[in-house]
């Protein structure tokens, strides 16, 4: 028996899906492109062995503590950290069944492709995971972590990774980057300059963050020049680890492009902690543009992530912290919030701004006709929420009419979950090439273009915007 | 001849119908549990035959009498009463005939599935509604209603169902409800707790309301404490007929959880009508999270239904008053609105808070997500203008994703309509049924686990959400 | 070989594609009724032959040159005009070969069928556009537009259309209009009342443009009474040259009923350059009330078009000026901004307010609830962006169960590109017949209803709708 249907996500009339399974031969096997995600260097410098079953699959992948915290199931007792160092769950093999009881909740969610795919592509496993088969699985599971092919170099380059760009703070010293660099291992494992550490008033420890970033840049980073200088410092020493992108989370898409004066006021504000939220939001802003104005020297790809309300539940935050699956999608305005950034760098051919969004009334409506006219712009793939197969599919019928394929960026897997990287590009080249299929079938793309649309989706794009 | 394709609303592809058609025959004939929706308990009470087919079918389905009207034919035409008691049309067979005649107004609506499935699966008309066929259908149907078979009681039970929850106001006695409970009839109609009478500073009457209220529980209510004692004393009684549930009706979904004394001076400014609009609103939205702190204590599943714009044309509501056909959806913001409420009683394991939206938009962005995770929360079904196939697929394809199936509660069929409570659930029951057999056939359902779910979302979830 | 496939846009399964093929074979000869578009009167008029293949295809079309943009090609380099008459490229064979090596963006698109439609059934090309085959086909179409029956009346006559709608201001003197009523020619083209020179305060000149109106009318337009005369008078003389409709371009869906001495107030400042952004939005909504009265008098049809962010990049419009592809759509609100308007007419049952959006967000949620509802309201066809496959399928999904398809009015092609029309209404007709087919596929519609419906969306409603 095999968990997995070969034919998955193909459209279901058989002379389409006959050609989106033409479609996908093609495509399956090409190298991984993985220009924006957040695994850890840390597996790939230090190459030990993942720890148990737990632990890969269930304690840091927020898609699957947060559906199992839905049902009422403590994140203690899936061994979640406490803020306080109380007590939860240690026992993996105890998480591991709370899991598999409950994976009847999965149904229908990515999730539950992506963690099938890597049981039985990654450990072979051949039954659905429940109660009567939590046990077979979890020793199967445990028993290939003990092996050398389960390492995480060995998985990399079973993967078939390409490139692979984790994501980094502006503080980070990069130390496993600069471990894997010694290794000599010849995997492509890249950083990206995510500066919100430094950049949002609103983050615990702004001010400190800044200073460290000065010391770390040989600048004086209180004053407006010098901070900036250091951004620079610190992006060229990004860009050292291979580093082709930065990457940027705010609350919304507000940008701002403020005279020099009022953003040098703002900054002493905000290194005060005097800033109202309407002041850290503006200054949050015209960092996105100064960010912009350096990409136009250093060449780095500006990401735009929007939208998202972090931490959510008070009382999760405070027992559990960060990241513990209470961020919550808000309604993004792109056309208003854009401008002053597009004004200052959109007609810059050589610029290139990705813009993601949790919103996906914001596609047809404002992304796909921002990103049809202008030339910095383009759309980056589903995120989070909507990385999946009806998200991805939405994401092609409302930006493909208007935005057409190339302003389109591939696919970005955007994971922590290292087993789930193939999974995902796998669900983003099947439902491609359905969507192609689909246009054929249609009349609305010939036969002999499809193949290279496909191609371009699962791996040129990618590589090209993000200059791999 | 038969006015139902057997195959309606099944997935076109015939292997994929095949499943579809197979999950559907294991769920058709489950009893129906109509956990909330607007029947007349006085039907039941007094089991009195209906009127005529003009009074079952046309003036009281705001469906039926908005698409007619939106045509140009005034509400007198159809019968529907004006508030200066002027002349309306008296003559049922006229009001049916003009309904015949603009039958292709509703092509392609829901409102023409319910009434063919009324009209040939209740009254055995095999002809499909036209100037033609008027006033034969109307005699058969008019025939039908003089028969015992075809009184409320009778129909309840051929209609196959288990429990059924009607609506009161807060400030009901509950008569009807007496009444049936003494008549010994075994049909489990039960009342739902509605307080918008005097939750709603803006509620015509609502000084009156509540001291009405204080009356009827035996106390002061017009103190804070004595006015929530009264909520608790009226939700006890409610219960006592069968209540599971209350149910509110918001222009947004505003929550609030003020301390006591600014909920205690908005209570007395509301009592002197001196509420501006947003202590209005704040005060509703407080009381939101009071009725939910209640529900800690008595169990209530708390239901909130928002974002209507209620009595949209001046003209209208002059002339006819309210629930005219001419409540219009909103845009709704779920994420900042309910945060005051989730923050106080989201994560407890005992509370069941379910939300329906108007806001398709909200489904995917907001809902799923905040039902994903919270405890607290689950998601209603499509509702009302979407409680259609389209929309029942749109809330499966947006919502399923990110808060799987369990964290939806089955079918509402929220009408006031009678004969249309077995099309509405056999509707609800097919789309289903097609949305499972297209992840079977699309690889990201089990064959073998489809039926379970179909037999959850058909009978299971809402028994168990709204503890029947 | 073809470049169109003869099946395109129906639905994948071959028995719906049956049902849809048989549909479509009943109305695609069906004359067209253009009831709103923007062709240019001058070419019926004087009957000029169209210069070129770039000039016919490229540097009109915005869809085509803002794609174009969008991977970096100066819009100079595609012939657009600058502003400051500064060079542009000259050789339309130039032109042409950019647009032919670019041909693979456009996959995907609406503008790829228009022009592979307009090459193939207007010009008989039969080779796909590409670097390899753009002097071929440049050559071929160069050749046909030299001919006669290349002509626009010959066109015109070639396209069956039965009558169409182009667009002129207010304060235009209709002078090609004129010269078509001279000449004899029987092609039916009327005008369209357009008053957003006079009616909007931040429009440039707006004084000169009042003034202006009041001596083309007789009247002194520089008071409120004699402004609305002005107005009555104009749209009277846009009646004689058969316009039988009004067009209101407006930001946002705004609209006021303000007592007499507000409006006339209003006004006063408006003439003076003195109002604020609200008082220009004010009273921007107000006239469309009063224009609405006047249609009560005159008949014209009112269609409202809101919600595009005109003109995003104001480097583009120093550059190039107005229209050049950076019209970006904004979220919309109807339910509140229509409600001053629906109270003043809506229940007028001889009154017909049109309303496109930009938002598909307000179809299911807001504008089809209304026009489900008011006697006065309808929903305009899918719209700029939207005019697509993908987009006029949303538009049924999402319209039809509350609004039914009898308060839709047929489709509009909104087009200033000649050759595209009979591809737009082509693709409209088949898209509405691959919808149709669904619902009767899905038992949602009887097989012997479809032809009707087929017919009405293809032909009659336009023709109704619009008064033809």
């Amino acid at each position: 028996m095999a968990l997995l249907n070969e034919d998955r996500l193909f459209p279901v009339e058989p002379a389409v899906r006959d050609i989106a399974r033409s479609l996908y031969q093609d495509v399956q096997s090409l190298p991984i492109i993985s220009p924006h995600g957040h695994t850890d260097p840390q597996w790939f410098a230090e190459n030990n062995a993942f720890p148990d079953p737990a632990k890969l699959f269930v304690t840091p992948d927020h898609y699957v503590f947060r559906m199992l915290n839905s049902q009422g199931i403590p994140l203690e007792a899936l061994g979640v950290p406490r803020m306080d160092g109380g007590e939860t769950e240690q026992d993996p093999r105890k998480i591991w069944r709370l899991f598999a009881d409950n994976y009847h909740l999965f149904r229908g969610t990515p999730s539950r492709i992506w963690v099938d795919h890597a049981l039985q592509k990654v450990f072979g496993v051949t039954q659905r995971l429940s109660t009567q088969t939590a046990d077979e699985i979890y020793d199967q599971v445990a028993d290939c972590l003990t092996q050398d092919a389960y390492r995480p170099r060995a998985l990399f380059e079973r993967f078939y990774i390409e490139a692979i760009s984790t994501t980094e703070s502006a503080i980070d010293d990069l130390r496993w980057h600069k471990m894997i660099r010694k290794s000599g291992w010849s995997g492509n494992v890249v950083t990206a300059y995510r500066p919100d550490a430094v950049v949002d008033p609103d983050f615990e420890g702004f001010a400190g963050n800044v200073e460290k970033m000065g010391e770390m840049a040989g600048e004086n980073a209180t004053t407006w020049a010098g901070y900036l200088a250091a951004h620079r410092n610190r992006r060229a020493f990004f860009k050292s680890f291979g580093a082709t992108s930065s990457d940027h989370g705010h609350p919304n898409a507000r940008t701002e492009d403020l005279p020099t004066d009022v953003a040098a006021a703002l900054f002493d504000k905000a290194l005060r902690g005097a800033c109202t939220p309407d002041e850290a939001d503006a200054f949050r802003g015209h960092m996105l543009t100064e960010m912009a104005r350096m990409s136009l020297d250093d060449g780095l790809v500006l990401q735009i992530h929007p939208g998202s309300f972090r931490n959510h539940s008070d009382a999760v935050m405070a027992q559990f912290g960060r990241d513990k699956g209470y961020d919550i999608p808000t309604r993004t305005d792109y056309v208003h919030a854009l401008k002053p950034l597009l004004d200052a760098v959109g007609q810059e051919p050589s610029m290139s701004i990705i813009v993601f969004t949790l919103d996906e009334t914001s596609i047809a409506r404002e992304l796909a006709p921002l990103a049809g006219v202008y030339p910095a712009l383009k759309l980056g793939p589903p995120w989070w929420f909507h990385d999946s197969a009806e998200g991805m599919r939405r994401f092609r019928e409302t930006a493909t009419e208007t935005a057409g394929f190339y302003n389109t960026v591939g696919f970005n897997d955007d994971t922590r979950a290292f087993c789930s990287i193939p999974a995902r590009h796998d669900v983003a080249r099947r439902v491609d090439c359905a969507f192609l299929a689909t246009l054929v079938a249609t009349g609305r793309l010939d036969l002999d273009e499809a193949p290279d649309v496909a191609h371009d989706l699962a791996y040129g794009l990618a590589k090209k915007a993000y200059k791999f």
